[in-house]
């Protein structure tokens, strides 16, 4: 199970404020919170900061790096900032987010990637945009790894993301990932699926209710890293008293150490 | 998907009061709301009242139905209380809880689902008891269904239960039963896979998150029948989202009624 903490995005306002403030006690405490709820990597993406992204990527990772040991995921479609992020990350093995099937990206995301000896999100998306329909998808989605593979990349540091839909949209949003998942972890062994979780749940009510529940179908069939915020308390009790259930916990150990460490107390 | 109210069981301590009491207003009452909270079926279970089970069964089947109209789900290991239970039921297909591939009960139960052409619950055991091992749980809970069938059941009529361990005991209870309902749903399309949810979590803190969890885990593998408190919001709640996520909701309707009833408010 890998967990990205998803906080460091600057298209949350005040990720966005307290970066235009430049306040590094912010970012160094907000990295520290999410390593301490459970991230194993920290996203960072400022990709909608026009004219300085550069800069920022650069800032951010120092504070972060300042504060916390984990590894980062550098986020971008601008492989000059993904570039830059990743020079910069001196913890561990660095992540990149994200490949895709489009010609441009993949051809200057890949050099990034392998030279890095990074992991990589991979989205299942061509030039032809996110598909419709979920052969498609599917179809989309193992061309990526394949050729992922055959350029060097390792299949355990691909980690595939199904882009999953809106359920209000389609109904089939969910099947179609299920059947996605369970056809590339068939195909392709050793291939890491990640997903985000609150884009099922757009324009419906109680969101949460439905991101978690798509959380724990997720991990049901074989989804082994989340993107998500580690500081909402009930997504993580659910991801760990998931994994106890799917025999992925030894002894409840870590459920059990999360219940002592009061995750369980309203 | 089927819904299984298991309030009237007088193990529990408030029902057998009440019972003893022969308060009908009480009874009629808790039918009301566990099928307004969406009970397609009321489960009757007063096995523990040792001398007047017979009669309790009575005084309860006749009670139940003065309030509801859902049929009920008879429910003891006695074969003369499930036939006099059954001879009562007025309201649609009567359900029979349980079969067993025990020989004598097996024997006894079965010219009795017959007779009444009820759905029955099937628990995967023997008179060797509960299997241990995971490949004898599947190879009992297979004999016992092929043996129903020959007996002239329909597959439509049969609930197989495969009786979850507590993951206390057994790291691999919740993955055994996975691998039962994909085993069983492959090998006999149309049989129904039913579950309790409570066992899962025996000896564990936060139970209720355990159950709710195994509720979501079970739904994503194709268990469509659960024997649960449908007085419980936050059970029924991360049901209906899960099946509204699973697309075995269209447009979300059910969901999106349990919503503007107020279902989701804390």
């Amino acid at each position: 199970m890998l967990i990205v903490g998803e906080l460091f995005n600057t298209s949350r306002k005040i990720i966005k404020e307290n970066v235009e403030m430049r306040n590094a006690e912010y970012i160094r405490n907000l990295a520290q919170k999410q390593v301490s709820a459970g991230a194993d990597y920290l996203d960072v993406n400022c990709s909608d900061i026009s004219g300085s992204e550069l800069d920022v990527m650069k800032w951010l990772v120092e504070n972060i790096q300042a504060a916390v040991s984990v590894s980062l995921c550098i986020d971008s479609p601008n492989p000059a900032t993904v570039e830059i992020g990743l020079s910069m990350v001196r913890n561990g093995q660095p992540m990149v987010n994200s490949i895709t099937a489009e010609e441009e990206r993949y051809t200057k995301m890949l050099p990034l990637v392998i030279k890095s000896r990074a992991k990589v999100v991979a989205l299942a998306m061509d030039d032809g945009g996110v598909p419709e329909a979920a052969k498609d998808s599917l179809r989309v989605a193992k061309d990526l790894i394949y050729k992922l593979t055959q350029s060097g990349i390792a299949k355990e540091d691909i980690y595939l993301d199904p882009l999953i839909k809106p359920i209000g949209v389609d109904d089939r949003a969910v099947l179609d990932v299920i059947d996605t998942v369970r056809s590339i972890k068939q195909e392709f062994p050793g291939v890491h699926i990640i997903s985000a979780l609150s884009n099922v749940s757009f324009g419906l009510p109680n969101r949460k209710v439905l991101n978690n529940a798509f959380m724990i179908q997720c991990l049901t069939v074989g989804v082994d890293a989340f993107i998500l915020d580690p500081l909402d308390r009930v997504l993580i009790g659910n991801l760990r008293a998931s994994q106890a259930l799917l025999g992925q916990d030894p002894y409840c150990a870590k459920y059990l150490a999360a219940h002592r460490s009061g995750l369980y107390k309203n």
